[in-house]
Parts: C-alpha cells; structure tokens; sequence
C-alpha cells in the first residue's frame, strides 16, 4: 500500500480522493463513476474504473444498503431452496436482507448484473457462474463477490465456496469397490461442467488404486438429466459383460438408472448397485433408498454468505476458496455383487 | 373520500398533510411512524397508525424502495422454487427487486415483519400466513400486502391469491368415480389447514354427487407428511372391505400410500389406484407415475405479484381475491378396479 494514499496514512484503505487524484478528476466524478450515474464521458469513466480495480477500492460498508444479493442463473434446479435457506440461516443473524434473482449470463430480456449493482448490496453470492465482465463490473463498483459452487474454472483471486467432488467421487467407488465389485462403470457429467470432471477424476483414481482397468466402454458421458441418465444406463446395460454397479455423476441421472434397470429387468441392489451424487431429498423416498454422496448444500451456502459478508466488511479472510466436505451415505441401492 | 383532504382535492389520495392535521402533529412526525423511526411518543404514535389504518393510507410509490418483499414461514417446503420463479418473472419484467425472507409467525429469534417493513418495500407477499398483527403493522406504514395461499381464513379485505382446491378435491374423487371405484378413501390433511377442508369437501361432493355413502371408515386425517400418509394407508389397506382407491391431501401423503401398498402386497395401478395433490416435480418419477391435481404454483406467484405490484401502484383492483384453477394431470396410478 506503499506511496497510494497522498495524505501519507499508510495503513488505511485506498480513499476516493485518492483515485481523483490519481486519474485527475474530481471526487465527484469518481463517486458518480463508483455508482453508476450519468454525467461522466466514457474515456474518463474506464480511466477511473481501471484504477479502482487497479486499487482494490472497496465502497465503506455504511455506504452500501444492508442487502445481499444472491443470483441464480437457473431457478429451475431442485436445490435452490437448499441454498436460500443457508444464505437466509446467515443474513437472518447479521439481520441483512436476501435478495433474489435470476437471469442467465447473456440475457437479453429482464433482470441483469446492472440491476444487481445498483442496488448497492454489501456483497454478491453468484451460483455456480460470473463471468469476467460481470466481476470487472462489481470490482469497478467495490462491490465483493463470491461465486457459489463454480462450474467452471476461475482466476485465483476470485473467492468462491465449492463442495469436495473429487472426494466425493473417490468415496462413491471406493464404496462400489469395497462391496466386491469390479465391473463399476460410471455416467460421468458433461466435461465442460467442473464439478463433473472433479467427481469423474475421483472415480478414477479409486479405480487405479484398486488396479482395476479403466474400460472405455465402462465410461460414458451424458447430460445432468434423468432422461439421458436412464439413456446412458440402457447402453451400459443391454451391452455384452454389463456392469455390476453404476456411478451416476449426479441423483437425476441416477434416477434415470433405475428406470432403465426396471426396463430391462434388473432387480437393484440384487443385479446392480447404483450410487448417485448431490443427495437430493428425494432419492431417500425412491425405490429401493439411494446411495448417494451427499453435497452440503446449506452449509456451502452459510460459508459463502459469512466469506460474502466478510468481504463486505472489508475483513481480512484467511482464504479466498474453501471446499466444504461431501459425505457419503450408504442407503439400500448398493450390494455386494451376486456371484 | 369527501371533505378528507383539507386542501379541497377530494380526488387525490389521502395526504400526510392530512393525516397529521387530523392527528394534530406535525407532518414530519407522521413521516417519522411511517417510517419507524424514533422520537415521537407511544400515545402520538399509536393514534397515528389508528389515523393511517382507517384513511387507508398508503405511502406513493416513489417513497418506497424497489423491491417486492416475499415471505416465507417456512423454506423447506418443496414448492419454494416454484413461487420464488413466478415471482421472479413478474419482478424482472417490473425491473422489481425481489427480497426474500424466512420467519416464522411467532420468531424470536432473527429476522420479523420489522425488518421487512423497515425496508419500505412496495408490497409484501407472504406464503401462506400473515397475522393480524402483522397486517395492522404494515397497514400502519402504507405496505400493501397479498397473502398467497392462505392456510387460515381471512377477513374480506385481505388480499390473496389461492388454488381451487375444492374443484380439485372434487376433479380427483370424481376421476375415481368414472373409472368404476366405489369404495374409495380419502386421506384428509389436518383440519385446521384450510385448504385441506376445502380438498376433502370436494372429495365429499363427489361422493354425495354419485350417490356414494361416505362411510366414516374411508375418511381418516394425517398430517401432509409422506409417513404419515404410509400410516394412514396401512390403517386403510389392512382392515375389513378394504378401499380399491385412496385420495390422498397431497402428493407427499400420496407417496407413502405407494410404501404403504408395496409393504402390504398390493400393484398400484392393478390392485389400487391413487390420487395425490399438488403435482410437485418428483411424482412424475414414481413408480408408476402418479396421477394428482396440479397446483399452478408459478402461476399463482405470478398472479400474487401483479396483484401486489398493482396495489403499491395505488391502482383500483377489480378483485381482492383470486383462486387459479387447479388441473388434474392423469398418469399411472389409477386405473378400474378389478372385479
């Protein structure tokens, strides 16, 4: 922080006037730079966003409304309402507001970032995606950031609460192998999806561990969908030498196994064992109880909101990422192999 | 409004000046207990909030902040998504920022209605509940409110919008009826639920319609969990005449009616058929798919949220109240009964 501060107090955070200064504006100027009016050219305005990011500005917290905001990219999934009520568990004891959107990261219609960022929040919780220009846009507003289970990979600076897949899909096989198994196969995600390659690459180093051969043909990808999970599992079924167990890279595609093993006649656990991924509510109500890795879902979300807040705050957080622990839960789907 | 407005308009709303002429305050002390804040005695304050309530006072528009305030009692239930995404829809279109918070009737601990009103929404929708405590307080400071799916019954002037569960409980008993069942039971949620009298009436006219007694035997009540629904149907499916179809409150009683069925023996759709309510995601996955009335919950959302906006607007509403229809949606598990 050396030099950055022209009334020579060094400790302190980078100042507004300090980036007038710096950019050779008024103070006014940056302040209506920092939030979003009008009144500015665009040359001055880039200038001026280009050093707070430069800078690491943060707006003081008393200057930002009591709110954080928490942004879906789909509300579809059947876990949101898991990581609301995390987030609401935090701000209802830090007595901040939750707010709530949705909109995809090239919407064109509705809601978008813009909105997000001028309601001045103390913080934003993004799921599963932010792409760079959204967080070029809330550091050029001070506004701190944490991207909740990122699906894709990010730069180290961005702060982000994930779920441990890689364990998560070294336990599942870990499992299927300890019960006996040898012919385990498994429907990974898409690879474009991070989580999925983390919960194949589990997979896969149980399977070497164990000196079990990787078979090509025991490796197949599909979409998150228990449509192209039962599509995935009537291949890997109906083929010669099937599986004994399948390792679904999440619980809809796991449910789609069971169907296609309904199809086709095989009886779970008896003929195959099936373990899913992500331990939604329902699967303990399927036919036979799934076995399942568990993803702490509220808890990543109270995680995230305390790093949010902290950040807000202007804290110094002890790390910018943290992966909370999955667990697996062994219920009626998985048995040893018949034979 | 005649002779309300010491100014002589009589056709504008209500005015602060007014109010606190009547009160004989100031009119920033009115602004004061509109707005929460402190320095104003208990007696001024509470003869205020009388004047406010019965004017009908309600704050303009541009005095409230942006944003739709959606309460919930309780976020674990399995349909949250499918409101918050209708009213996220209405909200994105309105460029409304959509608040949600999670309290309970009577919380001590974490956030309340205070906190809720202190953010001076444009209105309030609340799932299920709102005290009468809570309305007179948001009434006090000029928030519209709408109650979605009120489980209690609810003064005229209460706006809400509701499902028709009535011709719900009516379309499912009546689908049972055309198929050839006649000894069909029905599995009531708790009595004081209001909208589980109305599903059972249905049933009840159904039954009355088609000149089927309702034998006390066939109606029994449990609350709208899946265990209980699994011990309210072993109680059904093990005694004497047992019934050959089972109407169940909602789909969640719907599914342990299967676990029911399955530990007594019995093939859904061949042996018995079953109905659920509410039509959530997962009952399409059940084994067989199960037939049940659809609650358009998104729909609702949407319709509460228009309403709500509209009553911020100070608009003319041509209904306080609405019902959106339910639908029966018929998949697998119905069928004639045998014989």
């Amino acid at each position: 922080m050396n030099g950055r501060d022209p009334e020579g107090d060094e400790r302190g955070p980078v100042t507004i006037a300090y980036i007038a200064e710096s950019a050779g504006v008024s103070v006014p100027t940056v302040s209506k730079v920092l939030n979003g009016r009008s009144g500015v050219s665009d040359g001055t305005r880039a200038r001026v966003e280009a050093l707070i990011n430069q800078y690491g500005y943060q707006k003081p917290p008393g200057s930002r409304s009591n709110v954080v905001e928490l942004v879906f990219r789909e509300l579809e999934s059947m876990w949101a309402v898991e990581i609301i009520r995390g987030v609401e568990r935090v701000a209802g004891r830090s007595r901040v507001g939750v707010m709530v959107s949705e909109f995809g990261l090239h919407d064109s219609t509705g809601m978008s970032m813009d909105d997000t960022v001028g309601r001045r929040p103390q913080c934003v919780l993004s799921v599963a995606q932010l792409s760079e220009a959204e967080r070029e846009q809330l550091r050029a507003k001070g506004i701190p950031f944490v991207v909740f289970d990122p699906t894709t990979e990010l730069p180290d600076d961005v702060p982000f609460v994930g779920a441990t897949n890689w364990r998560g899909g070294h336990a599942a096989a870990r499992h299927l192998i300890g019960l006996g198994h040898r012919r385990i196969a498994m429907i990974g995600g898409p690879d474009e999806v991070l989580c999925c390659r983390a919960r194949l690459a589990g997979y896969g180093s149980a399977m070497l561990e164990a000196g079990l051969p990787m078979d090509a043909e025991l490796v197949v990808r599909a979409p998150l969908t228990r449509e192209d999970g039962r599509a995935a599992a009537r291949a890997l079924l109906t083929g010669p030498d099937r599986p004994t167990a399948i390792f679904a890279a999440n619980d809809l595609q796991a449910l789609g196994v069971y169907q296609a093993a309904r199809e086709v006649g095989l009886r779970i656990p008896e003929d195959l064992s099936v373990v899913g991924f992500d331990d939604l509510p329902v699967v303990a109500w399927a036919d036979p109880p799934l076995t399942t890795v568990h993803q702490p879902l509220t808890e990543m979300a109270v995680a995230a909101t305390e790093l949010a807040l902290a950040l807000g705050r202007g804290e110094q957080i002890p790390q910018i990422g943290v992966e909370i622990a999955t667990t697996l839960v062994v219920r009626n789907s998985t048995a040893p192999p018949k034979g």
